[in-house]
Protein backbone atom coordinates (compact mmCIF):
# COMPACT_ATOMS: atom_id res chain seq x y z
CA UNK A 1 0.00 0.00 0.00
CA UNK A 2 1.27 3.23 -0.94
CA UNK A 3 -0.91 5.99 0.37
CA UNK A 4 -3.73 3.42 1.59
CA UNK A 5 -4.11 6.64 4.36
CA UNK A 6 -8.11 6.93 4.56
CA UNK A 7 -8.74 9.22 7.20
CA UNK A 8 -12.49 8.72 7.18
CA UNK A 9 -14.52 5.69 5.16
CA UNK A 10 -18.17 4.84 5.22
CA UNK A 11 -18.69 1.95 3.42
CA UNK A 12 -22.89 1.21 2.71
CA UNK A 13 -24.50 -2.43 3.13
CA UNK A 14 -21.33 -2.73 5.67
CA UNK A 15 -23.89 -5.36 8.15
CA UNK A 16 -22.65 -8.65 5.71
CA UNK A 17 -20.42 -10.29 2.93
CA UNK A 18 -18.05 -7.66 1.59
CA UNK A 19 -19.11 -5.15 3.45
CA UNK A 20 -18.76 -5.96 6.60
CA UNK A 21 -15.03 -7.64 5.93
CA UNK A 22 -13.83 -4.38 4.46
CA UNK A 23 -15.18 -2.72 7.67
CA UNK A 24 -12.92 -5.56 9.48
CA UNK A 25 -10.00 -4.94 7.56
CA UNK A 26 -9.85 -0.97 7.87
CA UNK A 27 -9.99 -1.38 11.29
CA UNK A 28 -7.09 -3.68 11.70
CA UNK A 29 -5.14 -1.45 8.90
CA UNK A 30 -1.32 -0.43 10.46
CA UNK A 31 -3.12 3.14 10.54
CA UNK A 32 -6.86 2.27 10.68
CA UNK A 33 -9.25 5.80 9.55
CA UNK A 34 -10.58 7.93 12.40
CA UNK A 35 -13.51 7.21 11.33
CA UNK A 36 -15.07 3.96 9.39
CA UNK A 37 -18.88 5.07 9.09
CA UNK A 38 -21.03 1.04 8.66
CA UNK A 39 -24.48 1.43 6.91
CA UNK A 40 -27.18 -0.61 7.24
CA UNK A 41 -30.47 -1.11 6.52
CA UNK A 42 -31.77 -1.86 9.81
CA UNK A 43 -28.78 -1.92 12.55
CA UNK A 44 -31.35 -3.38 14.94
CA UNK A 45 -31.99 -6.58 13.04
CA UNK A 46 -30.05 -9.60 13.92
CA UNK A 47 -28.03 -10.00 11.11
CA UNK A 48 -26.43 -6.71 11.96
CA UNK A 49 -25.27 -8.34 15.31
CA UNK A 50 -21.67 -9.12 14.42
CA UNK A 51 -21.29 -5.37 13.17
CA UNK A 52 -22.44 -3.86 16.34
CA UNK A 53 -20.23 -6.25 18.74
CA UNK A 54 -17.03 -4.70 16.16
CA UNK A 55 -18.39 -1.55 17.11
CA UNK A 56 -18.72 -1.87 20.61
CA UNK A 57 -14.96 -2.51 20.74
CA UNK A 58 -13.95 0.00 18.30
CA UNK A 59 -14.94 3.78 19.12
CA UNK A 60 -13.46 4.90 15.77
CA UNK A 61 -16.25 2.29 13.95
CA UNK A 62 -19.95 4.01 13.99
CA UNK A 63 -23.17 2.47 12.50
CA UNK A 64 -25.76 4.59 10.92
CA UNK A 65 -28.84 3.22 9.59
CA UNK A 66 -29.79 3.99 5.92
CA UNK A 67 -31.65 2.57 2.80
CA UNK A 68 -29.92 3.55 -0.07
CA UNK A 69 -33.52 3.84 -1.84
CA UNK A 70 -34.65 6.04 1.04
CA UNK A 71 -33.63 9.56 0.82
CA UNK A 72 -35.19 10.46 4.34
CA UNK A 73 -32.57 8.20 5.91
CA UNK A 74 -29.76 9.10 3.28
CA UNK A 75 -29.95 12.92 4.86
CA UNK A 76 -30.11 11.89 8.20
CA UNK A 77 -26.80 9.52 7.97
CA UNK A 78 -24.79 12.45 6.20
CA UNK A 79 -26.24 14.76 9.15
CA UNK A 80 -24.92 12.26 11.49
CA UNK A 81 -21.56 11.58 9.96
CA UNK A 82 -21.28 15.33 9.51
CA UNK A 83 -21.79 15.48 13.38
CA UNK A 84 -18.89 13.11 14.27
CA UNK A 85 -16.49 14.54 11.77
CA UNK A 86 -16.70 18.16 12.91
CA UNK A 87 -16.03 19.92 10.02
CA UNK A 88 -13.91 17.04 8.46
CA UNK A 89 -14.53 15.36 5.44
CA UNK A 90 -14.97 12.35 4.35
CA UNK A 91 -12.34 10.65 2.13
CA UNK A 92 -13.62 7.62 0.70
CA UNK A 93 -17.32 6.62 -0.11
CA UNK A 94 -17.59 3.27 -0.54
CA UNK A 95 -20.99 2.44 -2.45
CA UNK A 96 -21.08 -1.52 -1.55
CA UNK A 97 -25.08 -2.24 -1.07
CA UNK A 98 -26.50 -4.42 -3.97
CA UNK A 99 -28.82 -7.12 -4.62
CA UNK A 100 -28.94 -9.91 -7.41
CA UNK A 101 -31.80 -11.66 -6.92
CA UNK A 102 -31.88 -14.48 -9.90
CA UNK A 103 -33.54 -13.75 -13.62
CA UNK A 104 -33.33 -14.71 -17.01
CA UNK A 105 -34.66 -12.76 -19.92
CA UNK A 106 -37.91 -15.36 -19.49
CA UNK A 107 -38.08 -15.30 -16.14
CA UNK A 108 -37.36 -11.61 -15.56
CA UNK A 109 -40.40 -8.86 -14.71
CA UNK A 110 -40.91 -5.43 -14.60
CA UNK A 111 -40.88 -5.04 -10.84
CA UNK A 112 -37.49 -6.94 -10.97
CA UNK A 113 -35.68 -4.83 -13.26
CA UNK A 114 -36.98 -1.57 -11.12
CA UNK A 115 -36.52 -2.72 -7.54
CA UNK A 116 -32.57 -4.02 -8.83
CA UNK A 117 -32.55 -0.61 -10.64
CA UNK A 118 -33.22 1.44 -7.43
CA UNK A 119 -31.70 -0.32 -4.96
CA UNK A 120 -28.18 -0.85 -7.40
CA UNK A 121 -27.81 2.13 -9.71
CA UNK A 122 -30.25 4.85 -7.86
CA UNK A 123 -29.09 4.12 -4.30
CA UNK A 124 -25.70 4.80 -5.55
CA UNK A 125 -26.36 8.02 -7.20
CA UNK A 126 -28.73 9.06 -3.86
CA UNK A 127 -25.93 8.44 -1.65
CA UNK A 128 -23.06 10.03 -3.15
CA UNK A 129 -25.45 13.02 -3.56
CA UNK A 130 -26.18 13.40 -0.54
CA UNK A 131 -22.30 12.90 0.93
CA UNK A 132 -21.30 15.39 -1.75
CA UNK A 133 -20.32 18.14 0.34
CA UNK A 134 -18.57 16.13 2.56
CA UNK A 135 -16.03 14.81 -0.20
CA UNK A 136 -16.03 18.14 -1.54
CA UNK A 137 -14.57 19.23 1.78
CA UNK A 138 -12.41 16.74 2.29
CA UNK A 139 -11.02 17.16 -0.87
CA UNK A 140 -10.42 20.97 -0.05
CA UNK A 141 -8.50 20.09 3.11
CA UNK A 142 -6.26 17.16 1.77
CA UNK A 143 -2.24 18.31 0.60
CA UNK A 144 -2.65 15.62 -1.79
CA UNK A 145 -1.98 16.09 -5.33
CA UNK A 146 -4.10 14.73 -8.05
CA UNK A 147 -6.99 12.05 -7.37
CA UNK A 148 -6.88 9.56 -5.00
CA UNK A 149 -8.35 7.51 -2.18
CA UNK A 150 -6.91 9.43 0.62
CA UNK A 151 -8.13 12.50 -0.73
CA UNK A 152 -11.24 11.92 -1.72
CA UNK A 153 -13.22 9.52 -3.61
CA UNK A 154 -16.86 7.77 -4.74
CA UNK A 155 -15.96 3.78 -5.38
CA UNK A 156 -19.20 1.54 -6.73
CA UNK A 157 -19.34 -1.61 -6.28
CA UNK A 158 -19.65 -3.51 -10.19
CA UNK A 159 -19.14 -6.97 -11.51
CA UNK A 160 -17.61 -8.29 -14.53
CA UNK A 161 -21.04 -9.35 -15.10
CA UNK A 162 -21.56 -5.76 -16.41
CA UNK A 163 -18.85 -5.80 -18.94
CA UNK A 164 -21.02 -4.98 -22.17
CA UNK A 165 -17.81 -5.76 -24.16
CA UNK A 166 -16.39 -9.03 -22.84
CA UNK A 167 -19.65 -10.75 -20.87
CA UNK A 168 -20.46 -13.68 -19.53
CA UNK A 169 -22.88 -16.04 -21.53
CA UNK A 170 -26.65 -16.02 -19.86
CA UNK A 171 -26.06 -19.83 -18.70
CA UNK A 172 -22.70 -19.02 -16.74
CA UNK A 173 -24.62 -15.49 -15.29
CA UNK A 174 -28.34 -15.22 -15.36
CA UNK A 175 -29.30 -12.30 -13.64
CA UNK A 176 -30.18 -10.16 -16.55
CA UNK A 177 -31.62 -7.48 -13.83
CA UNK A 178 -28.71 -7.50 -12.38
CA UNK A 179 -26.12 -7.42 -15.22
CA UNK A 180 -28.02 -4.19 -17.16
CA UNK A 181 -28.15 -2.32 -13.62
CA UNK A 182 -24.60 -2.89 -13.17
CA UNK A 183 -23.63 -1.51 -16.82
CA UNK A 184 -25.70 1.45 -16.12
CA UNK A 185 -23.89 1.80 -12.73
CA UNK A 186 -20.73 2.13 -14.84
CA UNK A 187 -21.64 4.46 -17.36
CA UNK A 188 -23.25 6.29 -13.28
CA UNK A 189 -19.67 6.46 -12.68
CA UNK A 190 -18.22 7.50 -15.30
CA UNK A 191 -20.48 10.47 -15.32
CA UNK A 192 -19.66 11.68 -11.91
CA UNK A 193 -16.18 10.97 -12.74
CA UNK A 194 -16.13 13.01 -15.32
CA UNK A 195 -18.76 15.69 -13.00
CA UNK A 196 -16.78 15.20 -10.04
CA UNK A 197 -13.05 15.70 -11.28
CA UNK A 198 -12.48 19.49 -10.85
CA UNK A 199 -13.92 18.97 -7.18
CA UNK A 200 -10.65 16.88 -7.50
CA UNK A 201 -13.39 13.81 -6.41
CA UNK A 202 -11.89 10.08 -7.73
CA UNK A 203 -14.89 8.23 -8.95
CA UNK A 204 -14.22 4.33 -9.99
CA UNK A 205 -16.16 1.40 -10.16
CA UNK A 206 -14.54 -2.09 -8.86
CA UNK A 207 -15.52 -5.83 -9.40
CA UNK A 208 -14.52 -7.88 -6.09
CA UNK A 209 -14.35 -11.23 -8.32
CA UNK A 210 -16.46 -13.75 -7.64
CA UNK A 211 -16.90 -14.19 -3.83
CA UNK A 212 -17.86 -16.54 -0.80
CA UNK A 213 -20.36 -14.79 0.51
CA UNK A 214 -24.58 -14.46 0.86
CA UNK A 215 -24.54 -13.38 -2.90
CA UNK A 216 -21.67 -14.60 -4.30
CA UNK A 217 -23.00 -18.55 -2.60
CA UNK A 218 -20.36 -20.76 -1.39
CA UNK A 219 -20.09 -21.94 -4.90
CA UNK A 220 -17.80 -18.69 -5.65
CA UNK A 221 -14.14 -18.83 -5.75
CA UNK A 222 -12.41 -16.44 -3.70
CA UNK A 223 -12.59 -16.16 0.23
CA UNK A 224 -13.87 -13.00 0.98
CA UNK A 225 -10.72 -11.81 3.02
CA UNK A 226 -8.74 -12.33 0.04
CA UNK A 227 -10.97 -10.14 -2.17
CA UNK A 228 -10.99 -6.93 0.37
CA UNK A 229 -7.18 -7.34 0.73
CA UNK A 230 -6.81 -7.15 -2.81
CA UNK A 231 -10.12 -4.38 -3.28
CA UNK A 232 -8.25 -2.17 -0.21
CA UNK A 233 -4.72 -2.50 -2.03
CA UNK A 234 -6.15 -1.61 -5.38
CA UNK A 235 -8.55 1.24 -4.14
CA UNK A 236 -4.70 2.73 -2.22
CA UNK A 237 -3.25 2.70 -5.45
CA UNK A 238 -6.17 4.31 -7.61
CA UNK A 239 -4.84 7.11 -9.44
CA UNK A 240 -6.52 9.80 -12.09
CA UNK A 241 -5.58 6.92 -14.73
CA UNK A 242 -8.23 4.53 -13.14
CA UNK A 243 -10.94 7.56 -12.90
CA UNK A 244 -13.96 6.69 -14.53
CA UNK A 245 -13.51 3.01 -14.78
CA UNK A 246 -14.06 -0.23 -13.90
CA UNK A 247 -10.81 -2.04 -11.94
CA UNK A 248 -11.30 -5.84 -10.33
CA UNK A 249 -10.13 -6.64 -7.12
CA UNK A 250 -6.54 -7.37 -8.66
CA UNK A 251 -6.28 -3.86 -10.33
CA UNK A 252 -7.01 -5.10 -13.94
CA UNK A 253 -9.01 -2.69 -15.97
CA UNK A 254 -12.42 -3.93 -16.96
CA UNK A 255 -13.19 -4.28 -20.72
CA UNK A 256 -16.72 -2.20 -21.36
CA UNK B 1 -30.05 -2.45 -50.04
CA UNK B 2 -28.82 -5.65 -49.93
CA UNK B 3 -31.11 -7.34 -48.12
CA UNK B 4 -33.74 -4.95 -47.46
CA UNK B 5 -36.80 -7.36 -48.12
CA UNK B 6 -38.78 -7.24 -44.53
CA UNK B 7 -42.10 -8.90 -44.99
CA UNK B 8 -43.19 -7.73 -41.41
CA UNK B 9 -41.99 -4.84 -39.59
CA UNK B 10 -42.89 -3.70 -36.03
CA UNK B 11 -42.10 -0.21 -35.18
CA UNK B 12 -42.94 1.24 -31.58
CA UNK B 13 -43.55 5.07 -30.93
CA UNK B 14 -44.66 5.18 -34.83
CA UNK B 15 -46.81 8.66 -34.52
CA UNK B 16 -43.89 11.20 -34.40
CA UNK B 17 -40.13 11.38 -35.38
CA UNK B 18 -37.68 9.15 -36.01
CA UNK B 19 -40.95 6.10 -35.10
CA UNK B 20 -43.11 8.06 -38.03
CA UNK B 21 -39.99 8.60 -40.40
CA UNK B 22 -39.65 5.16 -40.41
CA UNK B 23 -42.96 3.51 -40.93
CA UNK B 24 -43.09 6.36 -44.03
CA UNK B 25 -39.54 4.92 -45.69
CA UNK B 26 -40.75 1.60 -45.22
CA UNK B 27 -44.27 2.82 -47.17
CA UNK B 28 -41.98 4.01 -49.66
CA UNK B 29 -39.59 1.03 -50.33
CA UNK B 30 -39.38 -0.38 -53.89
CA UNK B 31 -40.79 -3.68 -52.21
CA UNK B 32 -42.79 -2.38 -49.03
CA UNK B 33 -43.51 -4.58 -46.53
CA UNK B 34 -46.78 -7.29 -46.24
CA UNK B 35 -47.62 -5.33 -42.96
CA UNK B 36 -46.27 -2.65 -40.64
CA UNK B 37 -47.38 -2.25 -37.25
CA UNK B 38 -47.01 1.24 -36.15
CA UNK B 39 -47.53 1.87 -32.15
CA UNK B 40 -48.32 4.44 -30.24
CA UNK B 41 -49.62 4.93 -26.99
CA UNK B 42 -52.85 6.60 -27.72
CA UNK B 43 -53.99 6.28 -31.68
CA UNK B 44 -56.62 8.68 -30.65
CA UNK B 45 -54.82 11.36 -29.48
CA UNK B 46 -54.20 14.41 -32.17
CA UNK B 47 -50.52 13.94 -32.24
CA UNK B 48 -51.28 10.18 -34.07
CA UNK B 49 -53.48 12.34 -36.52
CA UNK B 50 -50.69 12.27 -39.56
CA UNK B 51 -50.13 8.56 -38.28
CA UNK B 52 -54.13 8.07 -39.01
CA UNK B 53 -54.09 9.74 -42.41
CA UNK B 54 -51.38 7.49 -43.64
CA UNK B 55 -52.96 4.47 -42.34
CA UNK B 56 -56.03 5.83 -44.66
CA UNK B 57 -53.88 5.51 -47.91
CA UNK B 58 -52.31 2.12 -47.04
CA UNK B 59 -53.97 -1.14 -46.05
CA UNK B 60 -50.80 -2.50 -45.42
CA UNK B 61 -50.01 -0.32 -42.49
CA UNK B 62 -51.98 -1.00 -39.53
CA UNK B 63 -52.12 0.77 -36.02
CA UNK B 64 -51.67 -0.85 -32.98
CA UNK B 65 -52.07 0.98 -29.38
CA UNK B 66 -49.08 -0.19 -27.04
CA UNK B 67 -47.65 1.36 -23.95
CA UNK B 68 -44.60 0.40 -23.33
CA UNK B 69 -44.77 -0.11 -19.46
CA UNK B 70 -48.00 -1.57 -19.40
CA UNK B 71 -47.55 -5.62 -20.04
CA UNK B 72 -52.18 -5.53 -20.84
CA UNK B 73 -51.36 -3.64 -24.10
CA UNK B 74 -48.48 -4.98 -25.27
CA UNK B 75 -49.70 -8.69 -25.52
CA UNK B 76 -53.05 -7.16 -26.36
CA UNK B 77 -50.97 -6.13 -29.78
CA UNK B 78 -49.10 -8.88 -29.75
CA UNK B 79 -52.19 -10.54 -30.28
CA UNK B 80 -53.86 -8.05 -32.53
CA UNK B 81 -50.90 -8.25 -35.38
CA UNK B 82 -50.96 -12.40 -34.54
CA UNK B 83 -54.51 -12.04 -35.76
CA UNK B 84 -53.08 -9.99 -39.45
CA UNK B 85 -50.12 -11.97 -39.87
CA UNK B 86 -52.19 -14.97 -40.11
CA UNK B 87 -49.76 -17.73 -39.42
CA UNK B 88 -46.72 -15.56 -40.25
CA UNK B 89 -44.35 -14.11 -38.09
CA UNK B 90 -42.46 -10.80 -37.66
CA UNK B 91 -39.12 -10.06 -39.51
CA UNK B 92 -38.06 -6.88 -37.79
CA UNK B 93 -38.83 -5.42 -34.80
CA UNK B 94 -37.94 -1.99 -34.68
CA UNK B 95 -38.01 -0.26 -29.93
CA UNK B 96 -38.21 2.86 -30.87
CA UNK B 97 -40.63 4.47 -28.28
CA UNK B 98 -38.42 6.18 -25.60
CA UNK B 99 -37.94 9.32 -23.62
CA UNK B 100 -35.51 11.92 -23.08
CA UNK B 101 -35.92 14.65 -19.73
CA UNK B 102 -33.02 16.80 -19.46
CA UNK B 103 -31.24 15.64 -15.79
CA UNK B 104 -27.98 16.65 -14.15
CA UNK B 105 -26.81 14.81 -11.80
CA UNK B 106 -27.30 17.46 -9.54
CA UNK B 107 -30.96 17.62 -10.74
CA UNK B 108 -31.44 14.26 -11.16
CA UNK B 109 -34.50 12.20 -8.63
CA UNK B 110 -34.85 9.33 -7.74
CA UNK B 111 -38.57 9.40 -9.95
CA UNK B 112 -36.73 10.19 -13.34
CA UNK B 113 -34.01 7.75 -13.34
CA UNK B 114 -36.33 5.06 -12.59
CA UNK B 115 -39.29 6.27 -14.92
CA UNK B 116 -37.11 6.72 -17.49
CA UNK B 117 -35.64 3.30 -17.13
CA UNK B 118 -38.87 1.88 -17.20
CA UNK B 119 -39.38 3.23 -21.01
CA UNK B 120 -35.96 2.95 -22.20
CA UNK B 121 -34.72 -0.41 -20.99
CA UNK B 122 -37.99 -2.39 -19.63
CA UNK B 123 -40.25 -1.35 -22.17
CA UNK B 124 -38.31 -2.99 -25.32
CA UNK B 125 -37.53 -5.93 -22.82
CA UNK B 126 -40.66 -6.50 -22.57
CA UNK B 127 -42.22 -5.48 -25.95
CA UNK B 128 -39.41 -7.97 -27.29
CA UNK B 129 -40.78 -11.25 -24.64
CA UNK B 130 -44.34 -10.40 -26.16
CA UNK B 131 -43.22 -11.10 -29.70
CA UNK B 132 -41.10 -13.38 -29.13
CA UNK B 133 -42.91 -16.42 -30.54
CA UNK B 134 -43.79 -14.12 -34.00
CA UNK B 135 -39.89 -13.48 -34.00
CA UNK B 136 -38.85 -17.18 -33.52
CA UNK B 137 -42.11 -17.85 -36.59
CA UNK B 138 -40.23 -15.68 -38.61
CA UNK B 139 -37.07 -16.64 -37.97
CA UNK B 140 -38.13 -20.60 -38.87
CA UNK B 141 -40.33 -20.00 -41.59
CA UNK B 142 -37.04 -18.14 -43.49
CA UNK B 143 -34.63 -18.89 -46.18
CA UNK B 144 -32.40 -16.68 -45.10
CA UNK B 145 -28.96 -18.04 -44.24
CA UNK B 146 -27.47 -16.80 -40.82
CA UNK B 147 -28.51 -13.90 -39.29
CA UNK B 148 -30.25 -10.70 -40.89
CA UNK B 149 -33.04 -7.88 -40.59
CA UNK B 150 -35.02 -9.80 -43.24
CA UNK B 151 -35.18 -12.98 -41.46
CA UNK B 152 -35.99 -12.07 -37.88
CA UNK B 153 -34.35 -9.13 -35.39
CA UNK B 154 -34.50 -6.80 -32.33
CA UNK B 155 -33.25 -3.16 -32.95
CA UNK B 156 -33.05 -1.44 -29.65
CA UNK B 157 -32.57 2.47 -30.18
CA UNK B 158 -29.40 3.75 -28.63
CA UNK B 159 -27.47 6.54 -28.28
CA UNK B 160 -23.76 7.68 -29.03
CA UNK B 161 -24.46 9.41 -25.00
CA UNK B 162 -24.90 6.05 -24.02
CA UNK B 163 -20.91 5.08 -25.04
CA UNK B 164 -19.38 4.15 -21.64
CA UNK B 165 -15.84 4.44 -23.27
CA UNK B 166 -15.82 7.38 -25.33
CA UNK B 167 -18.43 9.40 -23.54
CA UNK B 168 -19.53 13.39 -24.16
CA UNK B 169 -18.97 15.55 -21.55
CA UNK B 170 -21.92 16.34 -19.17
CA UNK B 171 -22.09 19.45 -20.44
CA UNK B 172 -22.71 18.65 -24.01
CA UNK B 173 -25.27 16.00 -23.22
CA UNK B 174 -26.99 16.64 -19.53
CA UNK B 175 -28.93 13.97 -19.66
CA UNK B 176 -27.98 11.52 -16.92
CA UNK B 177 -31.24 9.07 -16.48
CA UNK B 178 -31.36 8.69 -20.51
CA UNK B 179 -27.38 7.68 -20.66
CA UNK B 180 -27.78 5.51 -17.73
CA UNK B 181 -30.56 3.55 -19.48
CA UNK B 182 -29.31 4.02 -22.86
CA UNK B 183 -26.14 2.37 -21.36
CA UNK B 184 -28.10 -0.45 -19.34
CA UNK B 185 -30.09 -0.91 -23.18
CA UNK B 186 -27.06 -1.55 -24.59
CA UNK B 187 -26.45 -4.47 -22.43
CA UNK B 188 -29.93 -5.71 -22.62
CA UNK B 189 -29.12 -6.05 -26.56
CA UNK B 190 -26.02 -7.99 -25.99
CA UNK B 191 -27.92 -10.07 -23.52
CA UNK B 192 -30.52 -10.09 -26.03
CA UNK B 193 -28.06 -11.00 -28.70
CA UNK B 194 -26.40 -14.23 -26.76
CA UNK B 195 -29.66 -15.43 -25.80
CA UNK B 196 -32.12 -15.28 -29.26
CA UNK B 197 -28.87 -16.35 -31.33
CA UNK B 198 -29.99 -20.16 -31.31
CA UNK B 199 -33.34 -19.20 -32.61
CA UNK B 200 -31.89 -17.76 -35.61
CA UNK B 201 -32.49 -13.83 -34.17
CA UNK B 202 -30.32 -11.14 -34.52
CA UNK B 203 -30.42 -8.53 -31.84
CA UNK B 204 -28.48 -4.95 -32.32
CA UNK B 205 -28.96 -1.52 -31.09
CA UNK B 206 -28.78 1.72 -33.59
CA UNK B 207 -27.60 5.22 -32.73
CA UNK B 208 -29.89 7.67 -34.96
CA UNK B 209 -27.10 10.51 -35.02
CA UNK B 210 -28.48 13.64 -33.48
CA UNK B 211 -31.41 14.37 -34.92
CA UNK B 212 -34.24 17.02 -35.77
CA UNK B 213 -37.29 15.50 -33.81
CA UNK B 214 -39.13 16.80 -30.70
CA UNK B 215 -36.99 15.01 -29.01
CA UNK B 216 -33.57 16.17 -30.63
CA UNK B 217 -34.75 19.63 -31.50
CA UNK B 218 -34.69 22.08 -33.97
CA UNK B 219 -30.52 22.53 -33.04
CA UNK B 220 -30.11 19.01 -33.89
CA UNK B 221 -27.26 18.30 -37.22
CA UNK B 222 -29.23 15.66 -38.50
CA UNK B 223 -32.72 15.70 -40.87
CA UNK B 224 -35.23 12.69 -39.83
CA UNK B 225 -35.23 11.58 -43.67
CA UNK B 226 -31.18 11.14 -43.40
CA UNK B 227 -31.05 9.55 -40.56
CA UNK B 228 -34.29 6.96 -41.32
CA UNK B 229 -32.48 6.67 -44.78
CA UNK B 230 -29.06 5.41 -43.16
CA UNK B 231 -31.08 3.64 -40.85
CA UNK B 232 -32.94 1.41 -43.30
CA UNK B 233 -29.71 1.12 -44.93
CA UNK B 234 -27.84 -0.11 -41.93
CA UNK B 235 -30.43 -2.56 -41.18
CA UNK B 236 -30.63 -3.65 -44.87
CA UNK B 237 -26.87 -4.75 -44.42
CA UNK B 238 -27.03 -5.97 -40.77
CA UNK B 239 -25.42 -9.41 -40.36
CA UNK B 240 -24.02 -12.05 -37.68
CA UNK B 241 -20.95 -9.65 -37.30
CA UNK B 242 -23.04 -6.76 -35.33
CA UNK B 243 -24.61 -9.00 -33.38
CA UNK B 244 -25.09 -7.70 -30.04
CA UNK B 245 -23.31 -4.21 -31.20
CA UNK B 246 -24.34 -0.19 -31.29
CA UNK B 247 -24.12 0.79 -34.92
CA UNK B 248 -24.76 4.29 -35.70
CA UNK B 249 -27.39 5.31 -38.73
CA UNK B 250 -23.85 5.32 -40.81
CA UNK B 251 -23.36 2.19 -40.42
CA UNK B 252 -20.19 2.74 -37.89
CA UNK B 253 -19.74 0.74 -34.51
CA UNK B 254 -19.96 2.78 -31.65
CA UNK B 255 -17.51 2.03 -28.43
CA UNK B 256 -19.17 0.48 -25.31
Amino acid sequence: MTRGNFCSVLVTGANRGIGFELVKQLLGLPKPPQWIFATCRDPRDARAQELKTLASKHPNLVILQLEATDEVTIKAAAKEAEAHLAGKGINLLINNAGVMPPSTLESVTQEDMLSVYRINVVGPMLVTKAFLPLLKAAAKQSKEKGWCCSKAAVINTSTIGSSIGNPPSMNTFPVISYRCAKTALNMLTRCQALEYKEDGILCAAIHPGWVKTDMGTEKAELEVEESVRGILNVLSNLSEEQSGRVVDWQGKLMAW
